[in-house]
């Protein structure tokens, strides 16, 4: 018998999470007999990701279902097969998968939202929760399919710093566009145009935020791949040129605001503009998830891209941890490693 | 000799526009020679549309150019050529132009954004300035071109009952879609209800805009053609279905508010929805117009298509008609002809 540990939502945060929204929890665990299909995993790293933040909000306000009051915090996970009642899964595998913030936990893959995912042999499990995570395949599928970019043009990425807008800042590299990326902080900007092939870094802090665009952007924005929302959206509809398209991944902005993201002060620009502005969800690719894995792996391979990890340890800073991406005081990918018992 | 009465912006309005916000000008008109490429022409009927009111406010809020301070005003027209220094334009031809709210004026058609055409031999004027005017290319282009529309589709058009949204709810009803109409007043909804093919008409005066959406929209809206902006376009952004589509064709709603028009208040709901919204400016697709002609004729002809005129008489009254558009007054399309002198 061992002991499960668990983060469960205390209460909805209002306005800004704080650590005290979570509650801990203590369970005596005794492995009990899974059913068909069930798959029992320990966890091993969990990643935190600005998406959580829109499951604690009251039900309505989020894409697949809010966490209730009480339940387990849940989101992407890398974990270890430690029991199998399913025939795709076998002990001792390493597995991606959104599971609960939990030690222990029991999953049914055939029923996940979220595709669990073999980790291949030889891939670190770090660069599963990386490198070629949901965030990569978030950033090729927004970039390539909603953005559809060509040599030459302007990207601007909000969030530039950001699990997915530092690898749509490589993408679009790759692309052969002009990247010009928003971060919070200078060490942020230096990161960007030094390791993510962004030729202009803009720090949303300053004071000047529509001067700083115009002088980075000065042909126009054609693709803003939007993380962020607020007023970087305000101040990039400013800048789009005529049939500009504004990819819709997040409003990161929000989130942590307890008000909805507002959209543009002056639909007009838009209508005068010719911009198209599009959501989208990476799930609705997933027929092409293999596609986009071949290219992320052979850009690694050939150095082309790479990713940050900001890697923490311990289950119990899993809170204060997630807490720090709304203050922007990560860098890279926000990852909390689990320690064996 | 004769008299070249003239409307010009006397000051720019602020808020909704008053007829007072015009000023009235009378000059002895002599015909003067003609430089190649002018044409000098009489204005037969006027087109008060909304656009005109764009361009009262100041430069920078609108999309070819604010009329100066007083300069005449300008909008669509049917105009006679009386002399013409263009090889492509004759003496006694009817066209239609973007022309002056004047008696006289010498245009330069190859220099016009709007292009001059001549009206067909054996077509009224009055149809050349509803059902075969750039109203209906907009409609046609906003609606096939950005909305894409398939049958069974659910189509909701906002000022249902003006020059293009007529339009689109008997082109979208042509497509084979479920049309609903929102249109201000009980007489429009019926109007719209018996001879534009709409499904279902919504009165936007109603207390209960969402609940009435909701109602005449059961399985939500696949495109949303949005001429008004403002309450409506956020009750739309709530019953979009999933990848539905907005069309932005103009936030009538805003013209005359003296504030921009507002976007969605949620801008989440179109990340999860995976919802388009595209603005588009029918000179854009000037190359297609022989093909959407035809289209609207022979719809014409079949009787599946067909126009209301809200016709006015008199130089005099264009002021006050044209801000009858904004109380929602006219119904149909709001012509004023000029009676001969």
């Amino acid at each position: 018998m061992s002991v499960n540990r668990s983060w469960v939502l205390a209460h909805r945060p209002e306005g800004a999470v704080a650590a005290t929204d979570f509650g801990f929890r203590e369970e005596a665990f005794t492995p009990s007999d899974l059913a068909q299909g069930e798959i029992l995993v320990r966890s091993r790293i969990f990643s935190c990701a600005p998406t959580i933040r829109t499951w604690l909000n009251p039900p309505g306000r989020s894409y697949r279902g809010a966490i209730e009051i009480g339940e387990a915090i849940r989101g992407m996970a890398a974990v270890e097969v430690i029991a199998s009642c399913h025939p795709r899964f076998s002990v001792g595998q390493l597995v991606t998968a959104v599971a609960p913030w939990q030690d222990y936990a029991v999953l049914r893959p055939d029923e996940a939202a979220v595709p669990v995912t073999a980790i291949p042999e030889g891939m670190e499990a770090v660069d599963a929760m990386t490198l070629y995570s949901p965030n990569s395949l978030t950033a090729y599928f927004g970039l390539f399919s909603v953005g559809e970019p060509r040599p030459g043009m302007t990207v601007l990425v909000s969030g530039g710093a950001g699990s997915v807008g530092a690898m749509v800042c490589q993408m679009a590299r790759i692309a052969g566009c002009r990247v010009v990326a928003v971060a919070g902080g200078q060490e942020k900007c230096r990161w960007l145009m030094e390791s993510c092939g962004a030729d202009a870094a803009i720090d949303y802090r300053s004071q000047d935020l529509p001067g700083q665009l115009k002088a980075a952007c000065p042909k126009g924005v054609d693709i803003f791949f939007d993380n962020v929302g607020g007023d970087i959206l305000q101040a990039a509809v400013d800048r789009m040129v005529a049939h500009g398209r504004i990819v819709l991944c997040g409003q990161i902005s929000a989130y942590d605001s307890g008000e909805p993201a507002a959209g543009p002060r002056d639909m007009m620009k838009l209508v005068y503009g010719r911009v198209r502005m599009e959501g989208f969800v990476v799930g609705d690719y997933a027929e092409h998830y293999p596609e986009a894995m071949r290219a992320i792996r052979a850009w690694a391979a050939s150095g082309q891209i790479r990713s940050r990890v900001d890697l923490r340890e311990g289950f119990d800073v899993l809170p204060s941890a997630f807490t720090e991406l709304f203050k922007g005081q990560n860098m890279g990918t926000l990852l909390v490693q689990i320690p064996d018992p």
